[in-house]
């Protein structure tokens, strides 16, 4: 699982911020094993992942995610099954508590794949989804992030650049999962760019650019300057590369990540799991929230 | 080009309709065989090409698209040069004439790829584009279409499926070009479905899916059922097959719409052409609304 690509700068990292978020992707990690271990589906353990760092206001999703330029909140998710390729996606949702369920209710009670907008929202309405009001995202220091941005017209992926700001990173929530009948799962979470204007719609919604899971290769959730992400189709890239030219889940993970994207500008992670059960969490930025944690390898907690 | 795959069944056809389209399918390959002849740039040859379609009532996009459940007309579109790797994207976006030249806008004129709804209106507007008001995008079969779904609660992929309506299509309009440059180019534009509800989304303005362009490989524009063509991953797959596993722009067309797709369950079709010229135009539909041109071969013109 990853909680965004960029991250603290180390220099201003300190320990109680650290184990800050240490803590929550440990706890994440927990809620997903605990499924697996249980024989549980992958679908249902990213599913449950992404949930958990949604409802933290630590991570740029769900609550705690970031406010558009018009002061709203609106959060992007997606989720595939590696087992049926179907998949579910939505945009540019409101006051959706947790959007992953919600994409993950258009995989499973629609027709489509991808619903957005006010549209979507009627959709978690009609099936009873849990919404909540403005309040509930309202994070006091994402809002001083908005209006810092408003002042120098920046638009912020999550919280960056900013000089007065100390933190930097591309703000989503991921995870990916193997389950013991060998199928694999990916999903994807995003509160989106702080002053974004337009309706703009990043890479996590998409799948094949955020998020993809294919039983014969693998499953991805990725993180990171998402034009890049969506023009270089990097999900499914990964899983081609495997499956068309035979490479391993690392030499593919490695060339997109730190080839091909770097090359084009690109700048984020992605976190990787192949049907045999290698993990990869490459990056290209200073760092990236991530942990992991197999039947037999002990949890992995990274930040750089 | 194509515009759109299903098309009238061929036992409805009759002698007029089929010379309404034939024509429009000439008049649109003639506008971009202009600006390829006198030494013009792919992009701005199959953007020529979609917004002679748009403007054609005959085909779902621009003027003619279909009406939501709200009888609104919502367009989704995109573009991508395959020499930048550059894309852009529109969805649900109303008003906008030709929803192609926004996208290409979105590509050039910003740092995102993908706007969507009121946003993208503004950004249209920002950028002085032309709106049109309900009006122009009112086509009186297309709302008896929408009467007839709404009374039978169907989603109609353009006008499809319906007995008494004697049309069944997947209404999409799109073009790929090469230029002497050697530059591919794709661009792809829909109206939707006829009483689509919840902003659905579909796979023209999803790059990878609907759309893509590499100067290394080939140009891709879509046309069918949307999601499988999303799950799918289709314009993407295309490029990644003759890339990665070294097949002919033919032998990966054949594949992913003659095998994987029908595998899936997805009805649909797509144009490709690639570096060296080589146009594939497969659909695994009764028809698709068809046509091409080269510097060294006829206009070929196809429906069936």
């Amino acid at each position: 699982m990853h909680g965004g690509a960029g991250t603290i700068l180390k220099a201003q990292m300190n320990s109680e911020k650290e184990s800050l978020y240490t803590n929550a992707l440990k706890e994440a990690v927990l809620v997903g094993e605990a499924i697996l271990l249980n024989d549980g589906y992958a679908v249902d353990a990213v599913e449950a992942v992404v949930k958990q760092l949604e409802d933290n206001p630590l991570f740029n999703a769900g609550k705690g995610s970031v406010f558009t330029h018009e002061g709203k909140n609106e959060m992007d998710a997606s989720i595939m099954d590696g087992r049926t390729l179907k998949a579910g996606a939505v945009s540019s949702v409101m006051h959706i508590r947790n959007p992953v369920t919600l994409a993950r209710a258009v995989m499973e009670h629609t027709e489509h794949v991808f619903l957005s907008g006010s549209g979507a929202v009627d959709f978690a309405r009609s099936m009873g989804l849990k919404l909540e009001p403005d309040e509930y995202f309202f994070v006091q220091y994402r809002y001083d992030q908005l209006k810092k941005a408003r002042e120098s017209d920046t638009i912020v992926l999550d919280h960056t650049a900013i000089k007065d700001i100390d933190e930097k990173k591309f703000g989503t929530v991921g995870a990916v999962a193997l389950d013991v009948y060998g199928n694999l799962a990916a999903a994807t979470s995003t509160g989106g760019m702080t002053n974004k204007k337009h309706g703009r719609i990043g890479d996590s919604p998409i799948i094949g650019a955020g998020t993809y899971a294919n039983n014969n290769t693998c499953a991805i959730s990725c993180t990171g300057h998402g034009e890049f992400f969506i023009r270089s189709v990097v999900a499914y890239d990964i899983s081609c590369l495997m499956e068309y030219k035979g490479l391993s889940l690392k030499a593919a993970c490695d060339y997109v990540v730190k080839d091909k994207l770097v090359k084009l500008g690109g700048e984020g992670g992605l976190i990787a799991i192949d049907k045999e059960g290698n993990i990869q969490m490459p990056y290209n930025t200073e760092g990236m929230y991530r942990a992991s944690k197999t039947n037999n390898e002990d949890l992995v907690i990274g930040i750089y």
